[in-house]
């Protein structure tokens, strides 16, 4: 069981338990953490019922978690895991800080490179950043399915505030936390370089898994879309270097396709996200790198591309063309 | 009904007679000449059983046509009608070169702009490239559905033998052939240019709304694709003034959008042959665009990333991602 450093129960909310927030808050209320969702009614209605079934790679198993559908939710908790999709982080950012504890840690479990600046300009919370590696779904409310991976990277930006806190600092009380629960959360002293590898990765993955609907894996195993996938970041790494972001020394698009690798036979959220006809965090990954490589004047054709034809199909089927009629 | 220089019947064959050479062949067979169609056995089937069913924005009528299975249908043609998808064209034309009777004018109704080149290449014919406006489809075999514009484009290239011709000369024997039938024709004395007016909408316009499964309208009209629509036009515009065609002194991106949305809510035979599990053209687009680019030293990353999508799409749903793994 994970204690605090009062030596009680520790207490975590996971604000937009989906299957990322649900799968890091679920592991944490196996180890015996005081976990609450806030969630979707549906979740939440299972939840309460049946308490949040676990399908893992290593268990499967039944844990007890509250859940709240308002973000009010969030009072009592020490730490609060911010899971929103990035198309909800102002409103959610908004929502939590009236009702947070103080001295309560918000740590940003999300997909990009500029959400806890996102979240600071709107609700003035200092959340810390982090890496998430993990492959889960939820494929019916209350269930909480895993096929890979389950690891987290934290760590302060180098100018923050934080980053000369005295022992036991607080990535280090958040890594405790993770720890404790069988959860691997390495901290980073680079964490802007660790949120970029997974970005460009995330940038050449996502679009085109959802464009295609195939797998991780296979993307980058086609001949054609792996060369895409190569120029996709090496447009963002450009971009990176020119925001000042210290990459390692190692050929990252080799590295990004590695990594696509690894998620094999997995799909991308965004890929999910199309398949279900709702709306996908884009804007946050290829869209990201046009707008800023449009302000420090660097070319990306390729982002653009990846962007405007998610865009597009996201915007649905009611538009769709008549299949009757073909133009050669 | 068109007659020949002799005063008998025209004879025409279509070799490859799928949407695009159903309509024109059934056009000229409407009007009184002679046609026989290469084409699949389930189209020829339902021709041979009940004729050509022409169902046309300005008539409704069942129209006879001869129809053969192999190649040696072009025997006794005058013109024929080239119209097999580019992935055949160099199969094709060595088909039907042993049977061509002497004298027989060959017309290329084909997308891209090598499609002469390639079938000389193939086979020593020298057929005359025709630039295609046409929205029609096959809903069911011996069936034609028309449902946009109807005219050709047709035009020696400058430095081919046939430029000097003395009258008649042989395009304009096609173009009388054509008018003759209701179908306007037009002979160009800069075919080239023409053939890329199209070739560039084409590039633009084809992925884009197989990828989306939409219409050209929608397409050019959505402000995201739109734009994209736009960079692919600049890029091939770019590669054509580097291979030397004179295109006219106009805003080719806006006047491929224009022509796009007077396709309005008609749909690409790519994004056809993609919703069918088929073979596309889109070597000939997109891919030609990316190949010639790089022989020339012009960059095409939205033409590349394009075709490599088409591409992977294309190669099928048999080995896409599993529903259950979402790697965020």
């Amino acid at each position: 069981m994970t204690v605090n450093t009062e030596g009680s129960v520790a207490r975590v909310a996971v604000m937009g338990a989906g299957a990322v927030g649900s799968y890091f808050g679920g592991m944490l209320a196996r180890s015996g953490v005081h976990v609450t969702f806030i969630t979707r009614p549906a979740h939440a209605v299972a939840i309460r019922a049946n308490g949040l079934f676990m399908d893992t790679l290593t268990f499967k198993e039944r844990v007890t978690v509250e859940c709240a559908t308002d973000a009010s939710g969030v009072k009592d908790a020490e730490f609060v895991l911010f899971s929103v999709k990035t198309l909800d982080i102002e409103d959610a950012a908004r929502a939590i800080a009236p009702h947070l504890a103080p001295g309560a840690i918000v740590v940003s479990l999300q997909n990009g490179v500029d959400n806890v600046a996102r979240i600071r300009a709107a609700s003035g919370i200092d959340a810390i950043p982090a890496v998430v590696y993990v492959a889960a779904a939820i494929p019916e409310p209350g269930r909480i399915k895993h096929s890979g991976r389950g690891e987290l990277i934290i760590g302060d930006f180098p100018g923050s505030a934080h980053a000369q806190d005295p022992q036991p600092t607080r990535t280090g009380r958040v890594a405790a936390l993770f720890t404790g629960a069988g959860v691997p959360c390495k901290v980073s002293d680079n964490i802007e370089a660790d949120l970029w590898t997974k970005m460009v990765m995330n940038c050449a993955g996502n679009p085109i898994t959802a464009i295609a609907q195939t797998s991780y894996g296979h993307a980058a195993r086609n001949p054609e879309t792996r060369e895409l996938m190569r120029k996709v970041i090496e447009e963002s790494v450009a971009v990176a270097r020119a925001s000042g972001v210290r990459l390692p020394d190692v050929d990252m698009a080799e590295a990004g396709l590695k990594l696509a690798e690894t998620l094999g036979e997995a799909t991308s959220s965004t890929a999910q996200d199309l398949a279900r006809g709702k709306r996908t965090e884009i804007d946050s990954l290829n869209g990201y790198i046009v707008r800023r490589g449009a302000e420090l004047g660097i070319a990306t054709p390729v982002n653009f591309a990846l962007h405007a034809l998610v865009k597009m199909i996201e915007q649905g089927a009611e538009r769709r063309g008549k299949p009757a009629g073909s133009a050669s």
